[in-house]
This record gives structure tokens, C-alpha cells and sequence, in this order.
């Protein structure tokens, strides 16, 4: 008999051999039916090998990562399969899932190619051989027969991967009429893949390398359900429709010049003015929490590197030093703000009566990344963080992570997102000797950030072994309104760079103490936290934050004082807009207001002016009618205040 | 007869032969009993040297700047003189006059040395030596009797000097017992020397090569009336008194961290709320003024500056590029920030109708400066400007001048200095060729910047020739408290940056056109108002932007809810401030609160807690008694709102 232990500890006996497939069904039919892998002690593997005694054994389905990588891995065998059939001779290099879906990079062979016309063709193909429920069978092979196999199709990719690879530990795949060098897991077999779509086609090099043989990548995405690819491609459609990069071009928000670099990004008047109000926002927040802003230069010499540890790890990836007119002398650009405030917390003694000191800074940082890693504002290589440095006691840790924790939910719900986990990240119990600190600390700041999250009713997920080296951490993890999860916003401790910058307070003792510290950013970067509003609400920001509330439209120069007078009278109840003064025709000035997303056109012509009144038209709603400004101004004042 | 002009452009006939003086006493018998020298055709000269035909003229009095540089340069031969007497055999290398007074670098000889217990002895000498009137006499002498001199004299310091002299262009000065080599010009006769003060003795080496000859400098200085010293004396101990370097520690404002790097402030939260309030003021008098306010990186690549022409001028004594692994690729530390907003401009086509657009960041921006030329904020290697560059017709100049000439003097007001001139600085009408722009632009720009300053009434002086090569502009020279002279607010019209970024607008007949630019920064820098701003007022800073404004002293731990009480009313009148809630004596807690310059202390007791009020102390004034709460308050904001 096997001994199996399950996800929730409980445990089961079962016939020896038995498979994972055996759990599932143990536990229920459904989950038999799902099921498409399994983790035996974390590793994923096939459902239908046997298991091992005394296992922790957990059922992959489509609604676990790994059992979707594992669906997509063998989606990708499918699609070999369906271009050997289509494409003969084609050669075969390696085939991976990807976050959405999976490619193969092929060898066609000269003159054949595959463009985006020949994609229904393959998918109808993938779906025909799929009916076929062929299972893949995995085959442990010796190396000579790996190669022998290889040899005779005349693929020198896999031959060349085989060359790497240990005798006694080389598997075959195979389902139909195709078989791979693979090292697996799989899923059970084909009949689940019921939706093929072919994404995209594009050429790469074998291992990357230039001066190597050029390859087709074929992308593309499989489910197991119709209903799923179309929501999938809509899903698709609309992530296109809210691109921040799209929409920030649009709304004017920001952009990026060939000149000033690459990934620094030129915030433009209206990305500045949200920008600007985002910040004054958290500001107003903080200075209530107690914090103290302060601000720091944007380099730092080599000595303050070298003490918070940095130095050693500035490499050839990084932006390189600034060197002076001084020999020896070096600066660098700075790529965390911790250091300098730990210098700040050095210009004065401080007391156990003095702790908490919290400094924030809108600090920007910059950091290398590798042009064809930037994206948007989501990717750059200077960005602000909205940071803020805690020192405390050991005792305060929990007092101070529920207070930030109190920030982090305000900023949340002032913005609209409304669905987030908190994932804790503690130690690996396993391997203590890899983290810094003492066990009594990490103990007292593990319990406080659990503690503190449960006070304040997160949902949270626990990560073994997911703490950073300095100390354990919790993260927000959104979903933003199209179902993608964001992580914004971390606290963490760090016992770290106190130890490093010898760092103390005076206990009531006169002794010398450390004092822990605590890094935090609600936003994260404000660009890329920008960047995932954008896409969160598709251009159409939360009325207290928009940079433009409401835009007057006279529909005759005739009326352009009166569309003044109204502009000025609503900028006295601290409402911001314009008065679009050109001399064009309603309709056009009407179509570009939507096109910018302001939330309220106000169309004025004789009928208003007489009255003293104005016509509304909410931006996605369409016409409210004529009233006077003063309900106007109460309507939009009443939902800022319940919006915050 | 000799045809002199006069700098108000009068005319004067003299006899040949006629001097300096001459035309000091053709003016006035009070102007040439003051008069110390003349500048000829711009060159300054001796009063008593005979003057060429059809040259302009000017006396200079001790109210000249060249005036005082002469007097003081004569005074150094004096103090040579002096320390002959005392020091026979001492050796004379160079003895300039410099901005307060002058030195002379001496070679004293083999175990002999100068202390500031020798100071008074020499000052007695000079005087003494000062009242027999003796004149300075110019004689031109050949380069082979000037060696003859000094080989007898045995000084190897002017033997040197003369091997750079052309013959024919040596001339000795000599008053009383000492002869210089010294190409002059000097003060009539040092009779007019009645106050000197030794300041200063230290080492400097022979031609500042640390290998060569140690020498003594000996910093002087003297007045024509005994009464000038006495008060030079006493601003010299206030500026020590008002150093923002000391008040920017006991205020603790900002603080320096050798780690983080020389000249790179660290804002500490006082501070940074001092300048986060400047920062806010200004903010909201530009953004009513119709600025745009734009955020852009701290760093720019090199295509930036190459266009720019910053790259050219990058040199050994700059911060040196930040190189990235991607070979070639090199960013720069930005040294200003209109090239960033010349890009910004170039994001979207502009119209005739759209300009003026002005974009405004407060840019923090860096510039290497050798160690020893660091000075607490003033000189830093990282600084933040108040930018805007305004982007115009040239039709535009004048009102965008005028309007940015009111929100200077809105700054200069609201900080209280009162006392200031404005500089035009315009092309030199001699040497067009040296500045780029059409002659019409230039005269536009130039009559536009004088008919603003003449509009909004400023006190203007005209230097020709000062202009920058790109544009003429307009400075703001402000005296300080003690009587000392910033340079603070800049106006400058730019026409090289939108021709080397190529920017443009479409006219009204569609034809392309160049916008002009205009640089303007009302504090310059942030870093260097703070600095002047602490000394002008000696860190008691105005009403509305001090970080403190009350502090309330509970007598005991007994009060201290009631004075968290007043402090939260007081915060909801937009007051701020703080308790001390230590456990020490009412006496300590005042001294300390003066001490930290904190306008109004806020005495509570039992007697305050019973009747609801408060004891109100003024820094500075002392006790006015104690009040309700509502009448402090009114007090406080009609203050301030007097100073807006």
C-alpha cells in the first residue's frame, strides 16, 4: 500500500502503483475528469505514473498555472504533430508553454514558409488530430537510440540538444504519429484540447545566436473549451483597446523621444497633472500616518554602495559608473532610495521615544534594462517610487505593518480596485542559515505581518521560502478589470541594511539598539502603477483624479464668454476643465471630448447663456439634459466624496 | 585740446596733457577729492596718467566696484611696504585685491612665520606708513633694468614673473620705500588709507604647484574711514551668525553625508517642507499663469546633447557619461533641462493659435564642481531649478516678459527682499557677428525686454555686450538683509535651442515658423534661494512658509491633552506646529524652541487648560500674554495674508 498526503494534510492509502489519476478519482469523479497532472512533492509530473510511497501528492486542472503550462506543453507536441503532417521534413527545435499559450521555433526547410494565411489550416489540422484522444505515452530511451531515432529524421536540432543530455535520463513523448525528445510532464492525452488558434509567426535564431540557423517561431493558444479561446481573444481585444501605450498617446499623457533614451519616459502636461495629483494624494495620507518626507540626490558614491551592499552587485548589466574629473572618484546612478535614507536617520541621534521616524520620498530611480525588455511605462529605465522607510523597534513591526497596510487598502479603494489577495512571504523553515537577522526577530516579524493581515481581514496566500534574504514581506496581488493580477504594492522587513549602516536608537536602558526597518510603496513606480490604471479603467480615471473633470463646449463663438464665465464659476468649487474655443462645429468639438475621455461636456449656446444654465453630456453616458451649474457642481462634488 | 566723452555722453574739451583728474574736477571739486582712478575707453587706469584724445571717461570712487578692486590692490603694496619694515629681506610673489580686500603671498624666510598675534603690528605699520600720503609713481622701466632690480633685491619670485614680460610693456609702481613690479593702475596716494585689518594667514605654494616653494598669503583689507571697518566687522559676524550652513544644522534643514558624496544635500523633513511649501508657492503662480507643468528624466542620452550642443562642451571637468552594456551607448547626467523640454514640444504638431505653451519642472539637474569650490547649498553638485521654458512668437516676447517679471516680483515680495535691481543684459552692438538670431528678432527681443522692465517699473542698469551668445535676458540682483548681492531670478530669450531642435509652429499663413524660447527661473535654483533666503532672514523664516509655526510647551506632563487639543484646532485652521511632550522643564523647552527659531510658543498650564486659552510667546518679541485661542489665530492669518 501507498501512503499519500494530500494538499490539506489529510492523508490516503492506495494500492501500490496507483496513479495520480488514482488519487483524483479517490477523491472525486469530477476531479478524475479534470485532471491533467500532478505534483508529487512539488514536482509536477505525468497523471498516469505510478506514485511513490509517502508522497504529498496535489491534482493539477486547468485551474492551477501548472496544470495550464502543462496543457500548453502538450498543445505544442500537437502542433508539431499537425506541421509534420502539413509541412513534411519539417525539422524540429524546441517547444515550450509560455504565459499565454506556447510556440515551437521549426526548421521548414528551403523556400517553405508560414504566414498567418496558412494558420487555419494548421489549427483545423491540431483540432482533427486531437479528436483522436491519442495519449502521450512517455518512453524512458538510452542515449544511442535517442540519437539512432534522431539520426534517421535527420534532425540536427535535437541531436544537438541530445549532446547535453545524460544517458539514463532521456525521455521520448509520443502521441500519434509524433515523438519528441522531452522531458515532460503531459497531459494525459489530446481529446481535452477542443480550441486551437495560432497567435502569431516570426523568425528567430537556434540558441539565439545570430550566426546560427534561422528558424519560424509559430506562437499559438489552445483550450478546452470554445467558449474560452473567443473570451480569450476578446479578452485580447479589449488589453489591445486599454494599451496604456496606446491610450497614453491618445490622451497625451506621456511619451518617449529617440533622443532623451529609450524607456524615459517625458510625462506630458496631462500625464504630469495625474501624476502630480496621485502623489499629492498618497502625500496628504502620509503626512497624516506621521511620515516625514525628505528628498535625495539621484547618484550616490561608490562608499554608500559598497556599505548597503549594492556595489558588488552593480555588474556589466547595469548602467555603469559616472566617473569625475577626481581620480577614483565614482558615482553612481541610483537604482534604491533605502541607502540615502539610512543616511538620513545617521544625522541625528535618536531615541527608543523618538522610533517610529518614517521618511517618504517620490524618489526616481534608475535601473538598466535591456531595450527589448522595456514596455510602455511598465518596463523603464527610470522610474519613481512612491518609497517610504520606517524605523521602528522590533515591537512596533505589527503596529506599523497595519497602518501601512490601512494606506495600501485607502489607495485600493480610491482607485477602484476592488479584487486583491496579500501574499505573506516567509522563511524557508527548511534553511534558515540563507537569511539575516536573529531567529527571535524573524519570529516577532513573521507573527506581526500574519497577525496584522488578519486584523485587517486580507485575504492572503502564505509563500514558504518566498521571504527576501533581509526579511519577510507582504504583497498585494490585483486583478485588474479585464482579469489580469497585478502585483502593486510591498511592505517588507529588512534587518539588513540597518545591520549594514549600523544603524541604533537608545533603549530605556542606555543600550544601544538596532532598529528594524521597513520598506513600503503602495504604487510601487508611479509609472508603472499609472500604466495598470490606464488598463484598469481604460482611460476613464476616477473623477477626483482626472486631469480634466469637464470641458465647455459653446457651440458659437457668440457664446465663448459665457463658456468662460461657466469655466471660471466651476473652477470656484475646485473643478478643473477647459472651454474649447476653436472655431469648429459642435459635433466635432463634441466627438474630440469623448476621444479624450474628459467626464462631463458642458454644451453651451443661446438657450444657456439666457438661462444661465448648462447642457451635460456624461462621457459613455450620453445626454443628461439642461440644469444650472450650482446642481452641476453638486452632483460631481457628491461623487468625489463618495468615491473617496 | 583733449575731446572727452563722459559717460552720460556729454562732452568736455580739456587742456592736452589733462588727466584723470582733470575731468574729476571740471565735474566737481567732492568728486575728484573721492576720486581713486578713471577708466579710459572701458580700461581702468591711474588718476593721474594723461589722458589720449576723444576717449570716454568715467571716475571711479570708492562706490565703483573697479573703484574698490584698486584701492585694495594699492593697499596690498602697502601691506608689502609694511611687512618690509618688519620682515627685512622678505621675498614678494603676488598681491591682488580680491572680492573683500586683498592678499599678499610672501616668502618670509627661513624660520620665520606670520600669526594673527602679528596682525596687529603690521595694520599699525601700514597705517603709519599710510599717513605720510606717499603717492604710487608709475615709471616704465626695460625689461633689463627690471631684472637688474630684483636680481639685487634678491627675489626670485618677481626674476620669474618678469621672464614672461615683453620688454617694453613692464612698469614698477613704487610708493614710500617699496618699489613693485606691477602693471597697476592704483589710487592716487595712500593717504586715503584709514582703516586696515589683517584677516587671514595660510599657506599657498609658488604658482600653486605643490612641489615648489611654500609661501605665506596674508589676506588684508582696508576702508577710507575707520567707521567702514567697524561695520564691515560687525556684517562679517552676522553672516557668521546667519551662515545657512551653521542655521541649516541647528534648524536642521539639510545635512551633507560624505557617503552619499559631497555637495549632494540630503533634505532633512524641515527642510524639505521649507522647500516643498517654496515649491508649492510657486506652483500655484505659475499654474494660474497659464504654465504646464512637465516631469522628464535626470538623465539624457547622447543624441540629446549632440543636437542640444551640451555634448561639445562636456569635458574632463564634467561627470563623465554613463556607459550601458550595449557597446556605444552612453547617457548623461542632465545639466539642464530645456533640452527635455524641446522634446516635449516636439510631441505634437503646434499652431500659431497654441503659443505661448510653457513648460514648467522643477528639474533637478548636475553639475560637477571641484571639491574645493563646494559651498553649502550655494555651490553643489546637484541642484533643483525652478524651470519653465516658454515657447512663443516673436510677437510674444514683451508680454510673456511682463508677465514673468510679475511673478519674480511676487516671489521677491512674498520672502521680503525688498531692496533689488533688474540687469538687461543686450547684445554688443561692435560684434553682432558673435550671437546667433536674425537683427530683427534680436531688436524685438531687446526693445521687448526693456519696455517690460520700464512697464513694471523696475530699477534697471544695461550692460552691452553681456548677452548670452543665444539671447539677450534679464537678471534679478537682489540685496540682502546685511547688504550683500545675489544674483537671484533669471529671464533669458533663446534663439539657438529651437534652431538646433528644429521647432516649429504653423503659422497663420501655414508657412512654418521658429517660436522663440524663453529660460526663466524666479529662484534659480532651489538649493541657492534656500541658502540665501536662511541668510537673509537669519532663519526666521516668513510667517507662511516656516516648517513650524507654533509649538505648544505643556508646564507638565498634567497638560499635555490640552495641548494636543490646541494643536489639533489650531491644524484645522491650516495652522502648523507641534507639542513638546518631553519630560523636561518649561525653561529648557522654551530655549529650545527659540533655539529652533519656532515663531510662536504656546505656553499651557493650569490655568490655560481651565479657561481654554493659550500664553502666546513671539520669538524674538517675548511674552504677549495669554488670549483664546480664536483671537491667536486671527492674529496669525491676517499676518500672513499682509505678506502675500
Amino acid at each position: 500500500m501507498l501512503n499519500i498526503t494530500l494538499p490539506d494534510g489529510s492523508q490516503r492509502q492506495l494500492a501500490d502503483g496507483a496513479t495520480g489519476y488514482d488519487v483524483a478519482a479517490s477523491i472525486s469523479e469530477g476531479l478524475a475528469r479534470n485532471a491533467l497532472a500532478v505534483t508529487v512533492n512539488g514536482e509536477v509530473r505525468d497523471l498516469h505514473r505510478a506514485l511513490p510511497d509517502n508522497a504529498t501528492v496535489s491534482i493539477l486542472t486547468w485551474n492551477d498555472p501548472s496544470g495550464k503550462s502543462t496543457y500548453w506543453h502538450s498543445s505544442a507536441h500537437l502542433m508539431a504533430e499537425a506541421l509534420e503532417a502539413l509541412y513534411p521534413g519539417v525539422k524540429l527545435a524546441i517547444g515550450p508553454a509560455i504565459e499565454n499559450g506556447f510556440y515551437y521555433d521549426v526548421d521548414l526547410g528551403e523556400g517553405r514558409s508560414i504566414s498567418s494565411e496558412d494558420f487555419p489550416e494548421i489549427e483545423k489540422k491540431m483540432l482533427e488530430l486531437a479528436k483522436n484522444k491519442s495519449r502521450y505515452e512517455r518512453k524512458e530511451v538510452s542515449k544511442a537510440d535517442a540519437i539512432a531515432y534522431f539520426t534517421e529524421k535527420q534532425d540536427p536540432y535535437k541531436l544537438e540538444l541530445l549532446e547535453n543530455l545524460e544517458d539514463g535520463n532521456i525521455t521520448f513523448y509520443t502521441q500519434g504519429n509524433f515523438t519528441d525528445l522531452c522531458r515532460g510532464p503531459h497531459i494525459p492525452d489530446t481529446g481535452t484540447i477542443k480550441a486551437a488558434k495560432l497567435m502569431n509567426v516570426g523568425g528567430v535564431f537556434w540558441r539565439g545566436d545570430a550566426n546560427r540557423q534561422q528558424l519560424t517561431r509559430v506562437y499559438g493558444i489552445t483550450f478546452p473549451k470554445a467558449k474560452d479561446l473567443t473570451e480569450y481573444l476578446e479578452r485580447l481585444e479589449e488589453a489591445k483597446r486599454r494599451d496604456h501605450r496606446k491610450l497614453g498617446k491618445e490622451l497625451k499623457l506621456f511619451a518617449f523621444s529617440e533622443k532623451v533614451g529609450a524607456g524615459l519616459p517625458l510625462w506630458l502636461p496631462k500625464g504630469t497633472a495625474l501624476r502630480e495629483r496621485l502623489e499629492q494624494f498618497l502625500r496628504k495620507a502620509q503626512v497624516k500616518a506621521g511620515y516625514l518626507p525628505v528628498v535625495t540626490p539621484h547618484i550616490g558614491a561608490k562608499e554608500l554602495y559598497v556599505t548597503s551592499g549594492h556595489y558588488e552587485k552593480y555588474g556589466a548589466d547595469s548602467f555603469q559608473p559616472i566617473k569625475t574629473p577626481n581620480p577614483g572618484e565614482e558615482f553612481f546612478l541610483k537604482p534604491m532610495n533605502c541607502p540615502h535614507h539610512c543616511e538620513i536617520y545617521k544625522t541625528e541621534p535618536r531615541s527608543y521615544r523618538d522610533l517610529p521616524v518614517r521618511f517618504a520620498e517620490f524618489g526616481t530611480v534608475y535601473r538598466y534594462e535591456q531595450s527589448g525588455e522595456l514596455h510602455g511605462l511598465t518596463r523603464v529605465r527610470g522610474f519613481t517610487q512612491d518609497d517610504a522607510h520606517l524605523f521602528c523597534r522590533p515591537d512596533q513591526v505589527k503596529d506599523e505593518f497595519m497602518k501601512v497596510i490601512d494606506i495600501v487598502l485607502y489607495v485600493l479603494k480610491a482607485l477602484d480596485f476592488n479584487d486583491f489577495t496579500a501574499q505573506i512571504s516567509l522563511r524557508d523553515p527548511e534553511n534558515k542559515a540563507k537569511y539575516i537577522g536573529t531567529d527571535e526577530n524573524w519570529a516577532l516579524a513573521e507573527s506581526a505581518i500574519i497577525e496584522a493581515a488578519a486584523e485587517k481581514g486580507l485575504t492572503t496566500t502564505t509563500e514558504l521560502g518566498e521571504a527576501a534574504f533581509y526579511g519577510p514581506k507582504l504583497d498585494f496581488m490585483v486583478r485588474d478589470a479585464i482579469g489580469r493580477r497585478w502585483q502593486l504594492g510591498t511592505i517588507q522587513v529588512d534587518y539588513n541594511l540597518p545591520e549594514r549602516f549600523d544603524l541604533e536608537y537608545t533603549a530605556a536602558d542606555n543600550s544601544k539598539q538596532r532598529p528594524v526597518m521597513i520598506h513600503r510603496a503602495p504604487f510601487g513606480s508611479l509609472e508603472r502603477f499609472v500604466a495598470v490604471l490606464i488598463e484598469h479603467c481604460g482611460g476613464n480615471f476616477p473623477l477626483w483624479l482626472t486631469p480634466e473633470q469637464f470641458i465647455v463646449l459653446p457651440i458659437s463663438d457668440k457664446y465663448s464668454d459665457y463658456a468662460y464665465q461657466v469655466k471660471a464659476q466651476l473652477e470656484q468649487h475646485d473643478l478643473r476643465g477647459t472651454v474649447d474655443g476653436r472655431d469648429e462645429r459642435i459635433g466635432r468639438k463634441i466627438r474630440d471630448a469623448e476621444m479624450g475621455k474628459i467626464p462631463y461636456l458642458l454644451v453651451v449656446g443661446e438657450k444657456e447663456a439666457q438661462d444661465n444654465i448648462i447642457s451635460v453630456r456624461k462621457h459613455g453616458e450620453g445626454d443628461l439634459g439642461s440644469m444650472p451649474l450650482a446642481d452641476f457642481v453638486k452632483s460631481v462634488q457628491s461623487q468625489m466624496v463618495e468615491a473617496m
